[in-house]
């Protein structure tokens, strides 16, 4: 508690000093006496790399030629249309009508409307939005658009090979991106205050998301290591441990996050690995927060994704909280998968539309997360829309079918070949390794940085990492991100770099990389005590 | 905190009991175990009387007839498209050439693209915010494009009449609806946990996203009493008192929520009682939250909008934190105020955008919420873009300009003689006072229930303008909010309504609530024990 302010004494104490003293000096707001959950927060994809990314940008516009590079490459973050992806063209074509009224207004007068120029899908799918709702500007039910999570539902039910029927529109939220979604489903995890130390299963390496999430809500991040030498395999032996630990030390564990396929790490899960997760979860009474955002970006064709929700299917587990115990007491799983419009071949970061599935969550609990949802109103209807075409994509046979299909295997054939570029040409540096992603946007590179660069850094009070990424942003203008920001097993030293520079500058940017990096490790490695071997 | 599970219990004793005990039985999610903060929060304006009315929403769809009425009206939310407001045209022109590209490809060849069938400011606008970023679909700068901030600086200077240059677009963060900000900044405000016992000061009655905001982040909410029988008028000298009890009681207030024009009553602030709000709280040293999402909304000509920021400004004060001690030590305010597409004119609810801006605050309190607001990534791009046109619309002269105006002041006369009609209406049925609305979008009549129907809700565990609500909603199909929602003096019964039925429809709505509450008064006047005067 603070110290009581003059006006409280005076307040409490009137028959003594009446009410007549100047008001205490007002304390101003200040990163001291702010919320320090916020302060204690970090979120390394937009930290101080970028900060200095950004000022550089500044300087090359204002003075060009006066840094070593003519353009800063932002490979610190999953934002494909930042560098170059073009949008979908029937996605956006539905959402440019879904969002002007008047330009669907004239179907039979083209020269008076544009219908004339769209394809008879994009005016039907524009129309089916525009009539589910009264407006896309009136706020929606606070789920999303009926419509719309009907649209999820039918994806969800294709994809994983189940019932149309067993996929309830009414366990579905469109959120804001998937962030927003995450955020809404740990804010009602965990609890806080004196008697509560709860906790949720994280993995290291973590898209950071998920920590500064962790830290917002002063919840225990409860961390498991991915094993990189198995090619940041999960292994379950380590969550029961780290479970165990972290009970030993009275933590309530409540969750367990995972990414699939990873990031940073780009892995992707094998089904009998994720049958064995299914099962630990249900017996030990964990909420599986399942990230698939990118489980349309897969370049390791051995490994499909497969979602989660299917295997917990395939185990026999209901969607409905309570079936299991009525059908005789099988384990129950209780799962929240998160999607999101940003990843895949969209890449439609800015639009901001995603949805989360409740799935064997009991209806009161979902009441409350829907409660939580009201009381922003409902997220965007732009994003809702696109959320709506990411899983309605045209149909074979319509019309916008054919360049659909050929956009789309442009964008993804593309990421494919920067993906194995990327990895390949890192691992081929002297002190890097970097396996080959599964998935996801990412490569992870470990690096080996010498000794005495590592306590070059630790002079100044820098990271390893943090300061070579700083470094190499100085000389080749590209952003990447270190590993500690996402979590490593102590002294390794990693970052992470997105493969989505378009393909015509890539070659250009792996090889400042490289350039970089070789004259760094030459540098480097001569500094270290004469005769030590390096 | 909780009892330690057996598993705890094994890991912590593995020399006696070894690892081999049944998994403790899980604890499966249920509300009584989720975070209290969560399931505390209450937000009425979507609570149990809408979740009524969406049950005879689906009820009208499947048995037309079955109901005493043909259509569920929804008044208990400013949502004006959902009830037919028709949206700018020049607004969702330019919105849906930003997102589609590729109507604004062919600028030479309207044959080809569609820029023939728009005007040429419409392009002009469209090709500005599409130049200004690398795409819509890419994540933006985490404060928003700094374009549209800079219109909106632009927009405040002009509106208050302060040099282009003292408003900083640095200073502004654009976000998804005014709500989104509410909570970032009440989020940075507001600690928890030993040893912090952070409060607000909210009005009564209030908008419950401040209240449900407060519980979820664990805040103590400090009330004042908007005074009724003055037009709801804010009396500074309550504010003192109430700042004195929550002191006394230990809260550390960190700031005061002033809605204006008021939500859900109505009242607009004058200039000499915001001056007095201004030099309080910087006296007090108490953050001020401005709630100005109805500044367009504005019925009683006698009281024009003024920004709390304009009174700041012309009292001296500066919008750089610190200037003020630089320059001897004047009292120094801290502001932070908000605004949304949601209301005014444009009642673009559905596309989530908004903004608000720091004034006086502190740089390092700003990094912070860039950092809080980088965690979400970025707010979505239509609701930006919708901003920037909101603050920006098309200039005299202009070929849109004619329409524009057109538009706008056929929704503002009609959304005036709604308001002046509501009121009227209401005022004059029995037992019902209800003053002119001074701006807002909300009638916020006081109901003088009979004592009767006041102790026949309470012995059914009712609030009496709860239970009236949902009498009404079964009667009429009309959706109000109970004043219970907002919170009101004891004793006192109101309830909130918009003012949005469209024109046609209006007479009709308030017939049947008069209708309605004539016969209400009637049964529940009688009901009154024997000669006692009523």
């Amino acid at each position: 508690m603070k110290t009581p302010s003059a006006a409280a004494l005076v307040a409490s104490l009137p028959f003594i000093r009446g009410g007549s003293v100047a008001p205490p000096h007002p304390e101003r707001l200040t990163v001291e006496n702010l919320n320090p959950s916020v302060v204690a927060a970090a979120y390394a994809v937009r930290g101080p790399v970028l900060d200095r990314a950004l000022e550089l940008v500044k300087q090359l516009e204002e003075a060009p030629g006066s840094l070593p590079f003519d353009e800063v490459v932002q490979c610190n973050i999953g934002n494909p249309q930042s560098l170059g992806q073009v949008p979908l063209t029937f996605h956006r074509e539905v959402l440019a009508l879904t969002l002007h009224p008047g330009l669907l207004a004239e179907p039979d007068d083209a020269a008076q409307g544009a219908t004339g120029l769209f394809e008879s899908d994009v005016l039907a799918r524009a129309s089916a939005y525009t009539n589910s709702v009264p407006s896309m500007g009136a706020y929606t039910h606070s789920q999303g658009i009926t419509h719309i999570r009907k649209e999820v539902a039918s994806f969800i039910a294709e994809r994983d090979g189940v019932p149309a029927a067993s996929v309830d529109p009414e366990a579905l939220f469109l959120t804001n991106g998937a962030s927003e979604g995450v955020r809404m489903v740990m804010q009602t995890l965990l609890r806080r205050g004196p008697g509560f130390k709860d906790g949720v299963l994280v993995p290291i390496p973590q898209y950071p998301l998920y920590s500064a999430t962790c830290t917002l809500l002063d919840g225990a991040l409860v961390p498991y290591y991915l094993d990189e030498s198995s090619g940041w395999g999960l292994d379950v032996e380590e969550l029961k441990a780290q479970l165990a630990t972290a009970r030993a030390e009275g933590v309530t564990v409540r969750g367990l996050v995972v990414i699939n396929p990873g990031n940073p790490t780009g892995q992707t899960l094998t089904e009998a690995n994720m049958a064995e997760i299914v099962q630990w979860c249900a017996s030990e009474g964990l909420v599986l927060l399942a990230d698939e955002v990118y489980q349309e970006n897969i370049w390791n064709r051995d490994r499909p994704f497969v979602s989660f929700r299917k295997v917990a299917v395939d185990l026999g587990m209901s969607a409905k909280a309570g079936e299991e115990v009525e059908n005789g007491g099988a384990p129950h799983l209780e799962l929240v998968s998160f999607h999101s419009v940003s990843k895949g071949f969209l890449g439609e970061c800015g639009l901001r539309g995603g949805y989360f599935e409740l799935f064997g969550i009991d209806e009161e609990v979902k009441a409350q997360l829907y409660k939580l949802a009201s009381i922003s109103l409902c997220s965007n209807t732009a994003g809702q829309v696109m959320t709506g075409l990411m899983v309605n994509p045209p149909k074979e046979g319509s019309p916008s079918h054919g360049r659909y299909e050929t956009e789309k295997q442009a964008i993804l054939s593309s990421l494919e070949r920067r993906a194995r570029k990327v990895a390949a040409t890192l691992d081929g540096l002297p002190g890097i390794h970097c396996r080959p992603s599964d998935g996801a946007l990412y490569a992870f590179p470990k690096i080996d940085l010498p000794d005495a660069y590592v306590k070059h850094a630790k002079a100044q009070g820098a990271q390893a990492d943090g300061l070579y990424c700083l470094e190499l942003l100085e000389q080749t203008g590209v952003v990447v991100v270190p590993g500690s920001g996402f979590g490593q097993a102590e002294g390794t030293w990693h970052f992470r770099t997105t493969f989505l520079p378009p393909e015509e500058k890539i070659d250009g940017v792996l090889a400042r990389i490289a350039a970089f990096h070789t004259a760094f490790m030459g540098k480097w490695s001569q500094e270290a005590p004469a005769g030590e071997e390096l």
